[in-house]
């Protein structure tokens, strides 16, 4: 990863799926760009920022209580349109958002991670593993799966289909997937609202 | 991913590594936990939030010409410090962050990063991965390696060693590390800065 202060102002970059900046398109060698504008700022305002940044983002935690107020479904697109922002293996954005607010089927997902968790714990999990989990005080009951207003589910497409219905590959999967669920968290976070990340066996 | 609102004002979590926030302790079942303070905010300022934060990052665009501004060494530890407060499996923060700033390095990490990508060009890629980067117009050239004032090498740590010098596992290591380098991207827009993500064959 490089980082640096921008050069251009008119660095133009393409990006699918985002409405609202369809204006403003250049071409270059026949692709369709969007213009790209630069913010310049001092360096001490910089250095600011990032301190800001960093400040905020460390009070972020992992939680497991949730209250019952309700989360709109407009903001949760607004937290997934943020997530899918993040850059990815040729910009193909390898990832399904999937929003889960419907109290059955909330049960039901937690009623078979339950099932999966215990299984682990008691057998799968070695004594490493279990001791590494004490400190978080983590069991095999996952009451949040079905407390928390929504789950958003989030999978990984491997490969995508064409118009034609075949099969075109998807690159860096995981990492990509990993750097959009981190885009989402911190839009969480910014949000006022938090979250539980868990990797779930179901 | 569940999310939601906080149920309570006095929530804790630990965190490693941020000395900050060290005041604060609260002990449960023997283990120090920071005293969290959740933010209570109402739906439409969630809404609000939510909104300013997807107009903003969907912004940020992955650049590839950077200019020969200097940026500190304070605000890339405040970008560093900012990916290192991400989730982890476990909380193991499998993660190591190099900066590379001294030219010779960078030159050297140019010359092997082009000489893999030479070869991968020529010989590596399938058509279908060649179509797909058309597009992005990248080739086997990488002088972004050289001019970028810092770059930032992530390494995942598949497992540590504790204090007798024995291996001890972590876990969801690459999905973890994608997590700390999406919130690094995030802090470095944030910043008013700009980057270029890459995997990169040495």
């Amino acid at each position: 990863m490089q980082i640096g202060i921008h050069s251009d102002y008119l660095k133009c970059c393409s990006r699918k799926n985002f409405q609202g900046m369809k204006e403003n398109i250049k071409v270059i060698n026949g692709y369709e760009f969007i213009r790209y504008k630069s913010k310049v700022l001092d360096e001490h305002e910089i250095n600011e920022r990032s301190k800001n940044f960093m400040i905020d983002i460390n009070t972020r935690r992992t939680v497991r209580e949730f209250s019952e107020n309700e989360v709109s479904r407009e903001i949760i697109e607004n937290l997934i349109q943020s997530a899918s922002s993040a850059p990815s293996g040729a910009n193909k954005q390898p990832w399904t958002f999937c929003i889960v607010s419907d109290p059955g089927l909330k049960k039901q997902i937690r009623e078979a991670a339950e099932k999966e968790e215990s299984e682990s714990y008691s057998n799968r999990m070695n004594q490493q593993w279990l001791e590494d989990l004490k400190p978080l005080q983590t069991d095999w009951q996952k009451p949040f799966l079905e407390h928390a207003p929504h789950l958003i589910v989030v999978f990984k497409k491997v490969y995508d289909l064409n118009d034609q219905g075949e099969k075109r590959n998807n690159y860096y999967v995981t990492e990509s997937v990993g750097l959009a669920c981190g885009f989402l968290l911190v839009a969480i976070h910014q949000a006022g609202l938090v979250a539980l990340t868990t990797h779930q066996a179901l």
